[in-house]
């Protein structure tokens, strides 16, 4: 069987826990895997899916695991571009597999949409790559890490191997109370809301501004196989995601306004 | 009738060509609407669905089409930030409709997922508001602007009174060469794909640095309705957009690794 080639990427960091974890894991296991680690330079949270036009990006090789089979690259942009220069510049062979995180915090709900981690992966499924996506759902410590590290790196040979295609993103959240997680879920994307989204304060030239902020009201849908659900109740939770946009159901009452409109 | 009440926003920055050709064109009309317009103080291109958590955000106010009944407001923020900020802490009272635009550039296939323009109005959906991202095909000039602006007014009462959802986004782009437009066609999401993605230079000091570049493919799917194909025939794209991005045709294939695993 040929050796696996696996690009894993972040929006903590280069230098964060999850990543190090990450790789950390997926070398030890069996799998001996290829790994490129290309990650933005600096924590890159809440980025979505930018891209970067307008300044050029620039690659530097870091120290990744005091390992030095293992080249680490830090990039001055966004996790979509660590994976886009990644894979269109940078490596010599596409990549078999896009790892995102271990991110510290949840991406569930609607709020994968701002989601960098998810973006990374979401690159990689644009590019054609099967892509998965890692949250740990709070500020973990090692050994939280390293039970999502493991967690992924018993994951990874069986997606490799399965039917899951390349059109879909496996977006992964693992409850940070280790100790009393109680299984795995597949589960739908929730809804997520805030209260109160913005806190606005005055400087002390008396001019006011604003903080993003918010209470977050989880506001599942009825139906209970929700991520934002399975989480709160202490299963890892795996999401499929696609990203075909196109909402065909509402085709036929835009052609009927079209028509109308005598365009 | 209640008189409408109408977010305009964009990411070219409050001061473009397009959201005031845009506002003018909707001012214009026999629609009386209240207009609020709530920008990026910058271009904000490529940020994708980026919100700003880690700076506060600052308001000011902007003189807008020379008419002192039109507050415009400009944000240091991204257009989601925008779309967010009004409806959240500025508005006192909910928008019935989110306009996005018009922009100089197009929004079709893939790319809408990089696009701000569509990410604004992505929020607004978000927020439970109907919204409509507008873009030009290219560098409009001021007739290719008029005319898309007097379009999107011609389209509103008819959004405004027609039964698509509040879960629906109206993506348009208008051909920038209106003279050879053929008429309006409802499409769904092509696919846009770029060769050599990154042009790879070296700076005097003799470091690489990488632009995003690259040659567009467009590789649209066999059926002919698609946005990247209707606006090369010279017919404006009218896509409706969701955001449900669970992919429930991979959820029983995820179910039998789980079960395997043992989790």
């Amino acid at each position: 069987m040929k050796q696996a080639h696996i690009l894993v990427t972040n929006d903590d960091g280069i230098y964060a826990e999850g990543i190090q974890r990450l790789c950390q894991a997926l070398l030890e296991s069996k799998g001996g895997y290829r790994l490129s680690v290309i990650a933005p330079e600096r924590e890159r949270s809440a980025i979505g899916h930018a891209i970067t036009m307008h300044k050029p990006l620039r690659v530097a090789e870091v120290d990744f695991l005091n390992n030095p089979a293992l080249k680490g690259r830090s990039v001055n942009g966004t996790p979509s571009d660590c994976v886009k220069l990644a894979v269109e510049a940078i490596l010599d062979q596409k990549p078999d597999l896009v790892i995102s995180g271990i991110n510290r915090g949840s991406n569930l709900g609607t709020d994968v949409l701002y989601s960098g981690t998810v973006s990374a992966a979401l690159e990689g499924l644009l590019l054609g790559i099967p892509s998965i996506a890692v949250s740990l759902t709070g500020n973990g410590n090692s050994s939280s890490f390293d039970y999502a590290a493991r967690l992924i790196s018993t994951i990874v040979p069986r997606l490799l191997e399965s039917s899951i295609e390349a059109s879909t993103l496996v977006n992964i959240n693992v409850p940070v109370d280790i100790k009393e997680i109680k299984g795995a879920r597949v589960t739908k994307l929730g809804n997520r809301r805030y209260r109160n989204a913005f806190e606005k304060r005055t400087d002390p030239r008396g001019m006011h501004y604003y903080w993003l902020a918010g209470e977050l009201i989880e506001d599942d849908p009825e139906d209970d196989d929700c991520d934002t659900k399975a989480v709160r109740d202490g299963y890892i939770s795996v999401t499929p995601i696609h990203f075909q946009l196109t909402d065909r159901n509402a085709m036929p009452a835009l052609e009927k306004l079209i028509k109308e409109m005598e365009l």
